[in-house]
């Protein structure tokens, strides 16, 4: 069955992110950095974060439920549910499990359309307009501590920064020249950084993913490709004999490469950078979230041509892959996408929290962490109608979640999940 | 490709458990409990635990390892690595990272090789002698909080044992229902107990494995199946206007469906309860050491037949699914697979602790557990040559293991992962 389908990729997305963010500049402020630390040193504009009505599953069971309603899939049509997180809520019990309840509660009714949306949701078929380019995918893994998670009563992870950067670079490397081995071995022809119109990276921060689009430019002038010309070259020449560990600690061949790279870069990846950079690090959605930026930016315009993908997680797992766009038949054409992703209005109506409330409102978080035995403030006014939220947490840690009523939606309370309805 | 491959199923497995246990009638005179609790009650056997010196990731290093070098298999041909597992050492780091470190070591050299043993490790690929029959596969997913570990600071789970029991005979029921629509349609004819050789089902204890069975013949007998003599018949009839709730609840067609059920469940589903009720619950491991007991027991004789496979995980997720199996070709035949897994051997050389021993384990388990700046005994003499074992866990939570030398084998110490090799 599979050799028959032709164009295997995404149909449909939708994206959803709390309404409730900080400025960076604020937050440096704030902070006592030095001016321009987070907005410059880090690239990043703004930052969202969840309340403590919000948490992973409320954002999943938003978006999937968004996606369903928005595109008129029926849950039945779907074969198959992945869910990818970085997130832990329960060691044992899959967030895959709470979202089953969206397949149930929706083969008991028709589907009620709603106006809200949740980190990234996406449907996967044939004929679709974002199709994997699949032959010239290119993986690498390798045991590293660049960034984990070990404390499991904490949310915070232990970072080795300046090993993360390096993790991410060296498996960049790896996996372009993975890509470019398989392209020219394929195609017949030397793949450079011209063969691909966008390039989306998995986007912890704005400013690695300068230095990520910069380091292709310097693996493209080590490879001898056609996307260097004669300035780039002399400028890079001098760092072509570093060793490869030298140039990736080479705070002057980072200047050079990316000094050479910014008019390619302002063209094949800015417009890829707004979500990541209006909500900060989205982890296993980053560069989906990426991606959905360039759906935004660019969707009148983005048939036919090609987007160069490198995802990325610390640990670590790295994988670059390529889409071939086409502008697809509605509900799931480009345009439709952009549109029910809506990233313009979602960013707009967010609402911003100064430091002091931000500080507050992280402090009752890390005390709810792992607890139980508490209802939520059940304050849902920041929220978007349709918005799944959290209510309560019960003495046996039971978590209940509700959803916020709209326009064309009526406020529900989830199935307690106390037991299984055998379907 | 995928149309060109036929029976795609398992070419290869290897078993480990830690060589540490205690027999469950001892456990069951020191907790107080009376006689038969656990070994009638539960219907198990023995329990296999974990010292300080093994762990999840261990036992994943020690079982990968010996299928490479046992079936002579080189990590380059490997394409794919997938991981299941229920337990959470790190929130963020996978433990397929660590597992990288096998294919890197190999990449640098020849195969070294051992003569341990590790949890399941499975080979998949074409023409194997245990094929998929995937066309007939039925899932079953729900949300409930039967099973779950909420507590990320604790090890120990939170159980609605009741509960619990009921979601997996009513997932049981579920898969069944679809795994026999899909016979049907396909094969024309309706699906009965008889037309599968063997049954193996994922086993947290032996009781409700034999509860299981016994619940097919119920179904069967629901379902008017060719099954189901006349005897049997006049011995169900009595529950044939039970709603579904009442039968998962009635002790009496419990031990009507057992009796009924006996002969066909020593035929049919002994063969593959060994390793379950003398190793314990093994979670994701589970379905497959049963499976490797089946193998162990009638290797000589499963050719041609069909085994029914019953997955399920708590939250919940389930499958029946269906293996055919062949004689196969060395190394990837089923005598071969037996001879590998060396299970009567594995079984005859645990040391058995004494109660007092194995709660004093227990209590420096739970002490470790999440903990961090310790060294270990590193007293691997109970464990066999070839295994790997944790050796220190450093100030900043990374994890060391070295591997125990053999006739074979020399003894190693593991890449300290702190630094990504750009593979």
């Amino acid at each position: 069955m599979a050799s028959h389908q032709k164009n295997v990729g995404i149909l449909a997305m939708e994206i959803y992110f709390p309404p409730t963010c900080i400025r960076q500049e604020v937050l440096e402020a704030h902070d006592g950095a030095s001016k321009g630390k987070y907005t410059i040193g880090l690239g990043q504009d703004c930052m969202a974060f969840c309340t403590e009505v919000e948490d992973v599953i409320s954002m999943s069971l938003t978006a999937v439920t968004s996606l369903l309603e928005k595109y008129g899939v029926d849950p039945k049509q779907i074969g198959r549910l992945e869910v990818g997180s970085e997130t832990v809520i329960d060691k044992s019990k899959s967030i895959k499990t709470f979202l089953m309840q969206i397949f149930e509660v929706y083969a008991e009714g028709p589907a009620r359309p709603t106006g809200g949306a949740a980190a990234i949701a996406m449907l996967i078929g044939p004929d679709a307009p974002i199709a994997f380019e699949s032959k010239f995918r290119g993986s690498h893994m390798s045991h590293a501590y660049d960034f984990y998670k070990p404390n499991l009563a904490s949310e915070y992870p232990v970072v080795d920064g300046k090993l993360s950067q390096t993790c991410y670079l060296m498996a960049l490397d790896s996996c372009y020249t993975r890509f470019c081995q398989k392209y020219g071995k394929l195609e017949g022809k030397q793949f450079s950084i011209d063969d691909a119109d966008y390039f989306v990276f998995h986007s912890p921060y704005n400013k690695l993913v300068q230095k990520s689009f910069a380091r292709l430019w310097f693996d493209d002038f080590l490879r001898n490709a056609s996307s260097v010309d004669e300035a780039a070259k002399q400028k890079l020449a001098p760092f072509s004999t570093l060793t490869g560990d030298e140039s990736y600690q080479s705070r002057d061949l980072e200047k050079a490469a990316q000094q050479v790279s910014k008019p390619s870069y302002d063209a094949k990846v800015v417009p890829a950078t707004l979500i990541p950079k209006q909500v900060g690090n989205m982890y296993t959605a980053s560069i989906y979230a990426a991606f959905a930026s360039l759906i935004h930016n660019k969707h009148n315009s983005l048939a036919g041509q090609r987007v160069l993908m490198f995802s990325y997680g610390s640990g670590l797992a790295a994988t670059m892959f390529s889409f071939r766009l086409r502008g697809g038949q509605l509900p799931f054409s480009l345009s439709n996408i952009a549109n029910v992703m809506n990233v313009g209005e979602k960013l707009k109506s967010r609402h911003e929290f100064p430091p002091e409330k931000f500080v507050e409102t992280m402090k009752l978080m890390e005390h709810m962490y792992g607890g139980k035995d508490f209802v939520t403030s059940k304050d849902c006014s920041l929220l978007a109608p349709g918005t799944y939220y959290l209510t309560e947490v019960d003495s046996m840690y039971r978590r209940f979640y509700a959803k916020k009523a709209g326009a064309n939606t009526t406020s529900i309370a989830c199935e307690n999940g106390s037991h299984a309805n055998g379907h």
